[in-house]
């Protein structure tokens, strides 16, 4: 070796040891990249590659700027002030993968990131933000043919107006006019409402996706606001079902079967929601048995054979929630199903908690059985 | 007189002088509500029937919150600080009926006002507040019949990716499968995007609403982002229409000639825009004269007879403004096509500026002119 490579090999050793020792200090990756749920043109917040959140927000007299996102139990994360006029702060660790709602706390004011889009959710529209995930494919926007999402406005005497849901028919919908279509009603949870299994679920998206892969038949999914009665905070509480299975029940339905191309009876519907729509799904496939075949549950409890008895029999028992949620009770419930005879399927998402991710997952695992048997 | 009639009629003189100097010094009537446009729940922002707007926005450790809503010129509103840790103001002046943009100043940095809705404008998600306007009964939400808007996500070659758009089908479209309609392609302004006429512009509810009274014949309505370049601030100087074009003619029409059921040709396909759309509409219309058949410039410049001539014959030019913008050069411009022996028309919309009750207006007027020569 002479002179000139043992240079050469110096400083490349000399090079990677400070690289080390970065890396060592501080061992958050500095490869950030801006959520994909940021507004047009917004560089922050941004999200690094170990699912650190990186937030940068503008308020050049403000005092304090807390993010609510941070890891559980440390109230968020607060920002610091530059010599710009920005707040700056990174989580203290990776978040978990899929969507996440935030806000920002100004000067002891609640307000959104200007830098992302918002989310209906907590009663309010809130920031998202979008860690991408391990298996994202599934929910991706790709180059083959896509269903539509409709908002349609259905009238309701019970609560004297004009209600809004989003409808999603199955790419093809409009080519072949004579097919008709089984029918998923999919509830939101929540503090949510009928736009959110779009928005943040991008169901539209997982079923195109599936269609697109052959891996289900196609069918219509139904959206509407489950909220029915007070939606102030607390509210939860003193929540009625009454009103919510009249609207779905007695107006959504037979709107929808007269204005799309459904196949209309109990066989070919299913009922599904998430959270506090696992509540509503639960309580009205239980009070009108003839209307559903299929339930879902997502994160959203359990059914117990007693309950099930002498009624119609359910052709599919769905129930899931995420790994950081109650598994060994979701996993207990399906068997005691399964042990009285019902056809129930429960699903575990790895990794993920009261989220988003887990829903989407789990319409994912819960479409391709639905209205086959 | 007897004492004790005396007595009330000094006591209610009284009263009523007192009334009067309330109302003198301030001049605005406490009649106050909830603006339509709040999130679920919220009491502010507020309007009250004169179309002040008062704020009440919580920041408790802040030193200063602005609203840029207000009279012209002055900056906007500025918020006081009350011991509750609300900042309250209300504007100097009644507002513009209609829709309005707006959002905070909180210590230096831009916020919204997390009473309200969200609607893009100016590049981003802006506040929105609504002054009810003396003639709003012809985009309210009526118990008729109505619309869909759809979601469609369309295959672009040219810009590689899958494009949205929204897509307004009539009551009764899926009930006469046999049915055909014509198609107006309508576009929103210069930081907005495909969601502003359903959201902002409420162009669903004045097609209900038309076609309920028997107006005008249906028709569908697509609505697509028409910022194809950089849509960061100050984009527009250097805006090129080759892009949208190819979007817009090669890739949206024929797709939804094929997945809608139109009356695929010229005589039945119309373009109209606001403000930048306009100005797309105009270029667009005059580069593929063979497209369109019907057009629409809503604040957003005119024609001259000198650029139709040698081209298809339109079968109706309409151009509109609000009585604040430019009226005078909207007449002349459509007298002298009139004059040349074009079918065109002007509306101008009383006491409305650059702003979407103009549109709003704009459209109900040229609706029933579409696809009836």
């Amino acid at each position: 070796m002479n002179l000139k490579c043992l240079t050469i090999v110096l400083a490349s050793a000399l090079a990677s040891s400070l690289c080390m020792a970065q890396t060592n200090s501080a061992e958050i990756k500095e490869d950030f990249q801006a959520s994909s749920l940021n507004q047009p043109g917004q560089d922050y917040p941004q999200v690094n590659s170990q699912g650190y959140v990186r937030f940068h927000v503008k308020a050049p007299k403000a005092d304090s700027v807390r993010v609510t996102l941070g890891l559980g139990g440390r109230g968020g994360t607060k920002l610091t002030k530059g010599a710009d006029g920005y707040f700056t702060g990174t989580t203290e660790g990776p978040m978990d993968e899929g969507f996440h709602y935030y806000h920002l706390i100004v000067d002891g004011g609640v307000f959104n990131d200007p830098g992302t889009l918002n989310y209906y959710g907590s009663t309010r529209w809130e920031s998202g933000i979008e860690i991408p995930a391990h298996d994202q494919d599934f929910y991706a926007l790709k180059d083959i043919p896509h269903g539509n999402v409709q908002q349609i406005l259905f009238p309701s005497k019970s609560t004297n107006t004009q209600r809004r849901a989003f409808v999603y028919t199955p790419p093809g919908y409009e080519k072949d006019r004579s097919k008709k279509y089984p029918v998923l009603y999919l509830q939101h949870g929540w503090g949510e409402d009928e736009t959110a299994w779009s928005n943040q679920g991008h169901a539209n998206l997982i079923m195109d996706n599936l269609i697109a892969e052959s891996k289900i038949k196609p069918f219509i999914i139904v959206m509407t606001y489950g909220m029915t009665n007070d939606v102030k905070p607390g509210g939860i509480r003193n929540f009625k079902i009454d009103a919510f299975e009249t609207v779905l029940t007695d107006e959504l339905v037979p709107y929808v079967d007269v204005n799309f191309r459904t196949v209309a009876d109990r066989e070919h519907r299913a009922m599904a929601g998430l959270s506090m729509g696992g509540m509503e799904t639960h309580l009205i496939t239980l009070a009108k048995p003839d209307e559903f075949a299929y339930y879902g549950l997502l994160s959203g409890g359990t059914y117990t054979p007693a309950e099930l008895q002498d009624k119609p029999r359910a052709k599919l028992i769905f129930i899931s929630c995420g790994s950081k949620e109650n598994p060994t009770g979701v996993n207990k419930a399906t068997a005691a199903l399964k042990d009285a005879g019902y056809n129930a399927v429960s699903f575990i998402s790895n990794n993920t908690a009261h989220e988003f991710l887990t829903w989407r997952r789990s319409l994912k695992e819960l479409a391709p059985l639905l209205f086959n048997n």
